[in-house]
């Protein structure tokens, strides 16, 4: 084999656009939809086929193949160092069922596209090289989302994940086992040296700024909360306005209320009402009762309790206004999370080397990374998305990013797994 | 037969308020709930019983029965001067399917009782008395509503109604001949001298006020309009508040804008969502659209055409600063309705001869009497009922009140009837 010199023959090394961009192509018609999106959800039999394409693909390059109880596939490139601990990439496989091309896909993909280019240049590296594919990580067809990185981290139980049923009954553990994913495997956090995962924006933050590469420091923490409020269910034509215990008029104000609060937190306050029911629904009718979500965010944990008590208090303030009872019930939080140091740095030298425009950015949304990052080092890498879409069969790319994020993945990689002098 | 004077045995007569509350009572078992209200829908079985019984109690008060087209019953008393139009009393027999006892019931059977007490008084009048009894006023299961009064005074075609199917596929003609009540007596809106409509208000005034009888002065115009809001579905966390296209952001402002209008034109001015459709409706989503509807009300009709302008108005400045797409489509327009002086005042009158507490009031729902009182001479009598709730099973009236109305009814009729002096 040829003889690689530590530094210099990898600094300008890059991966193969046409490669990556051909596999992620192969890979999307796993489930193609008409409208160019994919429908590959988790533990499906177009999931099955998307694994073992990624796992053939993987073993054509000399790749181990390990499969963790709850399927998590992990695909290892030996390094020199035998004692080292594994530098990891990696994402997910499945998709939301009218998704797309990029989520999830890319991460794996590009972690497949720098153990090619690592072969195609006979680059020996001290750390193994391993890529991750997480079970399960959109929790559309079993909830929740991030499923097979939750149970690798133990943040979630993996007897109460098994037993969740999708719409048919059907539980994710009998998914498992049909698609005869249910592994043997006994992977461990502690094998992770660094754990980088590139993924789409999902925002329209790069897209905005013109900028190639988010160099992600960290992710919102999030407080989600049920609302009640019940009014008085009445004709809308006989109750004058000053007699009205309008459940709408309250909804509407404290829809109003959380947007005025996330704006007074800005930049990284975010306040949405994605759900929202009337009842009973009917044009002619005052709305008794209002059942609506609200999802807070923010950096930082004290300004995310700031929010939720202005939120609590508007709620209150507005429910007597109106004469409305109300009940506020939380019901999911999640911390931010800071990435690590080191990656993060290693991702921006990695941008900086293959000369990208580039700037921190904060995940705004849940990722494998969030749950890995809080059992080792971790970080992640974003490129842009069209309009910030995605979730969405209309979600897009364009191959410059999605070659320029496989490539600053290669050099974060080869950073933190050092390479090797002499014959590999 | 007793001999009559024509004004002095009538003004303190009154009717039987145990036999009418014992008919209420008897119809309401037609249907009955286990809530203790009714569902006796149109066209449906329970109605044809609701009416078999109706026309079995005016067929042994000596009335005659006609039947028109539609459905619509009119059961007379006739009275001295063969050539005079009727005095006719009445409203309808069918339900809400989660209804209550008194909506529509009370109006026609206070008609029954007025035939019962002037039987019982041998009271003879110069023009002939008439109660109908109108085909689903209720509209639930077939839409529209007044359908019966909408297509005898031609508001409403014929051939189209009949038409109109259920959510079974049922039309309204096939459901009429099921229950046999598809008539062929030619009845005329010419035929009418007078048409009064007792009512439970369905709304909170009278019984705010401590009042027993609404002098029913008309109805507040409406108009309808859906909304369509079109903005940007993104991911809730990553992006940022002043990137959003957030439809529900719109829509809430547009329902605090209707709201803060409607109080502007007040005491008259309405404003209401009762349906409001988040698209994609996830917790963790930005609606992308939302779709709404809007009603709004006033007694005058350039209030109610500047209500719709400034709600346009604040549509378009609304849309505008939250870079959404808007459509605002009108569904219906109803103007506002006058009764007829005269007999507004007999109602007037009938409250003062009775000693009972009144006041003028505007319906702000729709009733049989305003298609009525737009072919012939019309008014309404309102009572109280509890909470103002209607369409809900527990829809409740005092029996004083159910009495006060029906002897108010009695006296407007005698007043626009006439007595006669003599052998009957």
């Amino acid at each position: 084999m040829t003889t690689q010199s530590t530094v210099q023959p990898t600094t300008q090394m890059t991966t193969d656009s046409d490669r990556l961009w051909a596999s992620m192509m192969e890979m999307a018609k796993l489930g193609a939809t008409p409208k160019g999106g994919v429908n590959r959800q988790a533990l499906t039999d177009l999931d099955r086929q998307g694994r073992d394409l990624f796992i053939q693909w993987c073993r054509a390059e000399g790749c181990s193949i390990r499969i963790d109880r709850v399927g998590n596939i992990f695909a290892r490139r030996p390094g020199s160092d035998t004692q080292a601990k594994a530098v990891m990439m990696g994402s997910h496989l499945d998709s939301q069922p009218t998704g797309g091309k990029y989520d999830g896909a890319f991460g794996v993909l590009a972690g497949l596209e720098v153990v090619r280019t690592l072969n195609q240049h006979d680059i020996r590296t001290r750390a193994p090289v391993e890529i991750a594919a997480w079970t399960n990580e959109e929790g559309c067809r079993f909830a929740p989302c991030m499923m097979g990185s939750g149970i690798f981290t133990g943040e979630l139980g993996f007897d109460e994940m098994m037993a969740r049923a999708d719409h048919e009954g059907v539980t994710a553990g009998e998914a498992l086992d049909a698609i005869g994913y249910r592994g043997q495997d006994d992977v461990s956090p502690g094998e992770i040296a660094a754990y980088f995962e590139p993924h789409i924006e999902q925002g329209p933050i790069l897209e905005e700024t013109e900028t190639t590469i988010g160099v992600v420091i960290g992710a919102l923490g999030q407080k989600w909360f049920d609302l009640t409020l019940t009014g008085l269910e009445a004709h809308a034509g006989p109750t004058p306005m000053h007699l009205r215990r309008d459940a709408m008029m309250g909804a509407a104000e404290v829809t109003h209320a959380l947007n005025r609060i996330a704006h007074s937190h800005a930049p990284h306050g975010r306040g949405t009402v994605g759900y929202m029911a009337l009842h009973p629904g009917s044009r002619n009718v005052i709305p008794g009762q209002v059942k609506m979500t609200l999802d807070m965010r923010h950096w930082e944990s004290e300004a995310l309790e700031a929010m939720s008590r202005e939120v609590a208090g508007a709620v209150e303030e507005i429910s007597e206004r109106h004469g409305l009872e109300w009940e506020l019930t939380p019901t999911a939080t999640f911390a931010p999370e800071y990435f690590d140091k080191a990656c993060v740095e290693r991702v921006r030298r990695g941008a900086e080397a293959m000369g990208h425009s580039h700037q921190e950015i904060i995940s705004g949304a849940g990722h494998d990374a969030i749950f890995i990052g809080r059992v080792a080092p971790a970080a992640m890498i974003f490129i842009p998305c069209k309009d910030g879409i995605s979730h969405n069969e209309a979600e897009s790319a364009e191959p410059e990013h999605v070659h320029a994020g496989a490539n600053v993945l290669l050099h974060a990689v080869l950073d933190a797994a050092g390479t090797v002098e002499g014959d590999a």
